[in-house]
């Protein structure tokens, strides 16, 4: 076979540097071995790039999407134990395949489920969330370092709790109007008040950690989705009877939660949970309120390094 | 200049009908005038298509963008009054610029804005929302036919009625196993449930309503937009003070709805609302709950006629 | 445990008859048999209706999502062989579950994947495609009939006919202009024309079928999806080296379609597939051009029967 | 009326400082003067924010969309020349009434049409883009630091150069294996596939440009999108009548671009244009081509400063 022209070699007619070329929404077929459940096959989808020199005009794309296939049909032969694993592996055979790049990066999303228990009835509910996955190489002096985060994405619901508040006053109020017809004290009210749950409004609530892993430590993505769920007013499930329904509300309303508390009872979990990670590993953590009252969203976040929240809750 | 090859008149290879054939995902800037806001530009999105006879290639895609642009400059020069007109006037000249076609089609989706009044402060919000306009024209002996539809979608809150009175019954319980301590009666603690809003959860809730509007008939969009905020537990606001939430929230507590309930209360303000329609109007009405004790989303629906409305409620 | 109250059995205030009442965007992990591949585990988005008399406040949803999450369990233990299989008892199900009810309807749609060889490399591939599946469920005289449905969605390439005709009489002018400087003949000039592929627009194309399955008849997702991929002007691939990508390319151009031939090609391969399938069998086919001459859409659609097409086809 | 409960200004459990918390995906209309066509009203999609100090428990979010709203409706009797103004003046408005918040951004989101003109029937066409917006306003003591960025975002067509040439090969290859019965030279035959334009694959393709503002320096966004128009292979159109298309075509053909040329291309052009702009200047410019031959994007970018910029270029 002669060979062909090959215009990506070129020397370009604009000589700058490309932070990343690749390619985007590639979607796969991967196996991974899945606690509690097997060999499961999921279908991510994955965005892989490269950095390209100002002197070489294009990027063999191919040979990107050879290397994502390469190592997605090794996990189909033997199963990988971790989606970042994955990942990393990716990254590493993408500077592999492309000489002149030094750094790679690959993105991996991923539908995923998990088993839960209603909360009263006790039935099975495989409830679905979110995984993904990110590995960043870096070749330097002819050594490869490689960075991997690990993500999850679990929806759950929060009820305000600053409008519980402006309730309650109001349902004291309304008692204390008719307290001579119901024959009540102010005390008996205030008890009344603080006994049962009041109401507010309840949004479908998103959680969202990263978390990196350092070479030669581990991360769960499992522990990421129990961290999100217990951090929301409460989680939910696909099938509910009347009488979880009800242990769910109840629950909600006994623990009203602001977009901003959830993503600081992340913060104070992830701190507790991942103590054995070093200082310099970057935490990403969001939370999305859909809210009820309003047509638009309510978002808290925080970026920082595990060193700085140690520091700042002074443990 | 030469005449330039036209492959879309060709006999095609398979010589089969083509119920629709256009364009999607047109924008365009239009002008409508606004009640109480004067002219504004809208960028709806439109869908236009036309049928092709069984022995034509191809549609002169350009000539139903040509359609389209050219009425949308007319009202450009001289605003429309209503966006169905604009859509109704497209569709004619669809069939005007393709004679083979019989029939054609066009779809107008468009943000909306609304000026309302919070609950309380009574301050002046802009609360978004959307218009849809639909027209199908038809050719038959000669004479054309249009059918118009207006319609649109809204975003408020509902409660639901089932949680919530399982909730009175939890709470009534908890009263009772402490009305010994409280010195509460049975009869007191039933005045008291009675009296005060209860919790359950509440959800982003999308009401939808399209409606044919027969020649010689008007619908305006505004009154839609109406209905459906009235059909939910409660409207929400881009701009809540804590006494407009609380108000908010004590008027959805007050109303708790289905899904279900919303499509039945929309359509019964129809059904007196547009006591001068015909009975072979067509309704779509429907209803999106975005459940926050769930992932996943409700939806109740009805398609029918005014008429059959009519017969079933006994009007 | 005491009775809950059970607001759903009501007598709603509007007493009106609702077409579908259900749940949308239900994500469930299922296990498939997949030719040449195994057991595989999907991921589909569900929606899952019934209709609700006029005399009943609302739907239990929880059976619903009961009825949904008992059949794919039952098919996690013993893997469904078809994805409309599946829909299909979901649907009985859910009028089993629904008594009341007269009407189920379920749609379920998945990522799907399937192997295929690049044109010259011979390079095996994973191409995603998706399979969306419908059952509609009918209760008359306490008997019950079930519909089904099968389809697939795949994304391929079309080059513009008529673009490319038009270019044709450009290269020839061109050539023919310089006639004397080459050397040329008029003859030879139609004769070079006519043997080398000529450029025209290409683009990103998406057909989708979706064909009906009767009581005791047998439709393969598979099949679809070939007569999809061969409709078009070539199919496309995740990875592609550059003697594939030339032949890919060689290919298109020299099959160049309109959105409108893309319909006409898969309703004459679904006559010829499936001659043994009755008249009155529904046939939707579909195709969206994402012209990369134009920021919007080109779609052409047929929605018609088997029986009508072979009428008009003459077979 | 008495005092409202106000949760937000409680200590939270949790003492860690957030990021960002704030409100997203809230639509308003706008009024902007834009060049050549008078007043118009827009629909941006805005996101807000501001960071959290560690000691207080949630963001009074009312006052976020207070401030938009302020500083929309101030524009609605005094239309803003700039959307980046906008953005800006809603930043400091956000530090003005959270005076516990030391950081505040926002962004706007916001579809644009300019008028241009077909190749060669020369007809005025509308061309959607879009125009985005960004502002981060510090307090810094007790000064108000604040940076702003305008940025677009055009689609349009690009030819693949390493198919293009591969093609060209292939058409030699078959001119010359029929060359004696063409009767055909060599030269011939080098010279004739030079003349005329040789198949590739074309792919709607969209360029994005952001740039920073600084304060005394100003940036037209109708000057981006010229920018980004004319570094893709052609621009696109709404309307095009056949000889429009194919001189499209021609011109794309005859300027093949991979996305990594598109950005390099952007980034000469960005250079040159804006040398009144000091070397600070953060540029962001990225490039997504839905490739026709893939079911998958091809996506290139560079973030970088302009000073970085002018080093690299030797400008």
């Amino acid at each position: 076979m002669e060979r062909l022209p090959d215009i990506h070699e070129f020397i370009p007619e604009v000589e700058l540097h490309l932070t990343r070329v690749g390619v985007s929404g590639v979607k796969k077929v991967i196996k991974v071995n899945v606690p509690n459940f097997g060999v499961i096959t999921w279908i991510p989808t994955i965005d892989a790039y490269i950095d390209l020199p100002a002197n070489k005009k294009g990027v063999h794309m191919s040979r990107s999407n050879e290397a994502i296939t390469h190592i997605i049909e090794e996990s189909i032969e033997k199963p990988a134990q971790r989606l970042e694993t994955l990942c990393a592996r990716i990254a590493k055979q993408l500077l592999e395949k492309h000489d002149y790049a030094t750094r790679s990066e690959v993105k991996m999303d991923c539908d995923y489920g998990v088993y839960r228990q209603t909360p009263v009835s006790k039935k099975r509910t495989l409830e679905m969330c979110k995984v993904m996955a990110r590995a960043v190489a870096h070749r330097r002096n002819g050594e490869m370092k490689i960075r991997k985060m690990i993500g999850a994405e679990v929806t759950g619901i929060t009820t305000c709790p600053c409008a519980q508040e402006v309730m309650k006053q109001f349902s004291k109020k309304r008692l204390k109007n008719k307290a001579h017809d119901l024959g009540l004290t102010i005390d008996q009210i205030e008890k009344i008040i603080n006994l049962i749950p009041t109401p507010t409004h309840t949004q479908r609530n998103t959680g969202l950690i990263m978390i990196e892993i350092p070479e030669e430590y581990d991360v769960n993505a499992e522990d990421l989705i129990k961290i999100i769920e217990e951090s929301m007013s409460a989680t939910t499930f696909e099938v509910l009877k009347r009488i979880d329904e009800a242990e769910l509300i109840k629950r909600a309303h006994l623990s009203p939660m602001f977009t901003e508390d959830c993503v600081r009872n992340m913060l104070k979990k992830i701190i507790a949970k991942f103590s054995y990670l070093p200082d310099n590993v970057v935490i990403i953590v969001r939370n999305i309120s859909e809210e009820s009252v309003h047509k638009h969203n309510a978002i808290a976040e925080r970026i920082t390094t595990l060193g700085k929240l140690r520091k700042e809750i002074g443990s």
